[in-house]
């Protein structure tokens, strides 16, 4: 099967040779390299080849010819954090903050994650995995091509677990890649709130061996928060981890500078995700290791909290990713074309810096950079075609339009 | 043609008698009358009945049902305030922008309201009635079921009158209804920088005639802002528009507290928009008039400044409105189910004023409230069908969902 798309106005993120980019660090976001006037020919889901129009083979034979007249070609998004599997939305809450109420507060109500987790171990499988396949699909179709999901709505053996199936259904069906976190230290369930101890037992001794026995999870995560899991905490699951070779990927730095970045770090994460309050020391842990900064606005714009530093970290010559942070509680929404405005808007990231991070920075926190991410012979054609627009920053700019005519996956 | 919606999980915004409501103020904002498990019967496009599953009659006859199960129907939005008629994007300036360009350096390089006079003068009547119809469109499958449109690009007679033209065929063309408003008074074109006279002159003795006598306009709108239209400048030409039987509708307080506020009020004006600037004085100046506050966030957010104080005029009794003010510059988006999202996470708006900013007061700010913005009998049955969705407070929550599955106009 041979798809070839023709006079693709602007075919973004392409690489010339098989060397390939792993992520892209610093000033070097501010490159989004691009053919004008291109063609792309994908063969068996495989980027098999592409060039300038003014350079096209005159032999090229295809099943399907996509006409690109006017029209953008980018990889599709790479959204390495999210919480796609859960069981209600949490729209009650919602008014409830807009009332007033404080997070404290609600959780006090019995709303927050524990509110997710009772939904969610009062929920069957099968309709767990209905819910979880139709949210997939409705953010693939908004241009999303590979996903991390997380578990951490159970916050006990049998929900994780639960979870975590429901996460390997998809992994096993989608048209997209899926990547698993196992994320049972997301909060303190109510029997062990003054038992920390039993808790950290419980995910060190019985979830993570069956977790890992049967191949449920690829990476393991941890809520690292004053009021979640301390720095401490965070190392002791991270090392249980590694033992079960699970690389760690985890939350820091949302509400506080906790020391959550640089356990991190020190525990080789894949990424550290979040980061709304960063400083100097923060900074300096990132430089010269490999994990890559994950940024979440969306978290932000919906609380109506402060956004993350992104300005500073690309500064500092960091490789910046952006994610959705899909989640009933925090985040509602999983769509990455909004992300790229929210980025651009009120990140004052560029249009080339977003894309980016939305792309081979995204692939990389789940490592996929390999197959994902750049337009590269080989790679998966894993694809977003536009509407007609004027340029790439019109994508950004053109925020609530839905500008995608095609999600080749 | 007669259309049965039946078994809607929750019809919203309803009206029980015809004693028809003008307009929702203050505290009654946060009530949203509404009918669980309903029905809705449109007959040749006016709302011909409606009530209770339970008390269904038995001998409704239909040329369409439509099932509703699990479906929230409300009144379409009306968007009191756009400029939807424009040449081109403004991308560009975007990107200048998010590069540190200040909103006056834009101005200086060409960019700003004059590079949108400048391409709304190149282009052909013909192009930009075929662009803005396709915008038109576009917002009307988002859910937009009245609009008001703006001149103000043209800056020069012939400009202006194109402009207005264009608003004319869209307002014999479109399925909704269309309003019209006369904003020569926009800015200052480089020519009469130095001599407002000559620009006041120049509106008041040949446009207004002109737009006037050809029935071009509903509205007189000015932006009165320090660096445009002064209050003074702003009076007198409300003053002439009111001559020629245009009423006020105008910008004001968006980047100060310049007098816009009580300028409008004083000169009877339908409607003051913008109000990101506001304090005890413009509150006043409100109260007691039939002037409506109108808010537009979706400039505040894209532009990345504050935000509108809605709960001090909410909490003050006013009857507040929601608009898109779709435009190339400061809010290339009409899409006026983001604005319900922006509205409740950034304005905190609760769900239900939202929706009444967005229905009813958004009607009465373009003197349609006894046609549209709730669902009563005789109305005009442009409507909105969600897909399933669990309560009124999800469509704010899910931002970045396309949660609408219908949109009768």
């Amino acid at each position: 099967m041979r798809i070839l798309i023709e006079n693709i106005k602007e075919l973004v993120q392409t690489e010339p040779g098989t060397d390939r980019k792993a992520r892209v660090a610093g000033k070097a976001m501010a490159d989004l390299p691009s053919i004008k006037e291109a063609w792309l020919l994908i063969e068996n889901g495989i980027i098999h080849s592409f060039g300038s129009m003014a350079q096209i083979p005159g032999d090229i034979q295809a099943d399907e010819v996509i006409n690109g007249e006017g029209r953008i070609v980018l990889p599709a998004w790479c959204d390495s954090h999210t919480h796609l599997v859960f069981a209600a939305p949490r729209d009650q809450e919602f008014v409830d903050r807009i009332k007033g109420l404080s997070y404290e507060e609600i959780a006090r109500r019995g709303g927050g994650i524990l509110n997710s987790a009772k939904k969610l171990n009062e929920t069957d499988e099968g309709l767990l995995y209905e819910q979880s396949v139709q949210r997939l699909e409705a953010v693939i179709a908004q241009g999303t091509g590979a996903i991390e999901i997380k578990s951490g709505y159970g916050l006990c053996l049998e929900g994780e677990m639960k979870m975590l199936r429901v996460i390997r259904r998809l992994k096993e069906q989608a048209a997209i890649p899926v990547k698993a976190s196992f994320l049972a230290a997301h909060a303190f369930p109510p029997e062990y709130r003054e038992d920390h101890e039993g808790y950290l037992r419980l995910i060190i001794d019985q979830m993570l061996p069956r977790v890992a026995g049967e191949g449920l999870a690829d990476y393991m995560d941890v809520f690292c928060e004053k009021g979640f899991f301390s720095v401490d905490e965070t190392a002791r699951l991270l090392e249980a981890g590694w033992k079960h070779g699970l690389k760690p990927k985890i939350h820091a730095n949302q509400l506080h500078r906790s020391g959550g970045v640089q356990v991190g770090v020190q525990h080789k994460a894949v990424s550290v995700d979040h980061l709304e309050s960063m400083g100097e020391e923060e900074i300096e842990a990132l430089k010269g290791s490999d994990t890559i900064p994950t940024l979440l606005p969306g978290a932000a714009f919906f609380l109506n909290m402060h956004y993350q530093p992104a300005r500073m970290l690309i500064d500092a010559g960091l490789p910046v990713a952006l994610a959705s942070d899909y989640n009933p509680g925090s985040c509602p929404s999983g769509n990455m074309n909004f992300l790229l405005s929210l980025a651009c808007t009120q990140l004052r990231m560029t249009p080339e810096e977003a894309i980016n991070a939305q792309t081979i920075n995204g692939a990389a926190a789940m490592e996929l950079e390999q197959e994902m991410g750049t337009i590269a012979v080989g790679k998966k054609a894993r694809l977003i075609l536009t509407r007609p627009a004027p340029s790439v920053a019109y994508l950004p700019y053109s925020f609530g339009e839905n500008w995608i005519e095609r999600v080749l996956v």
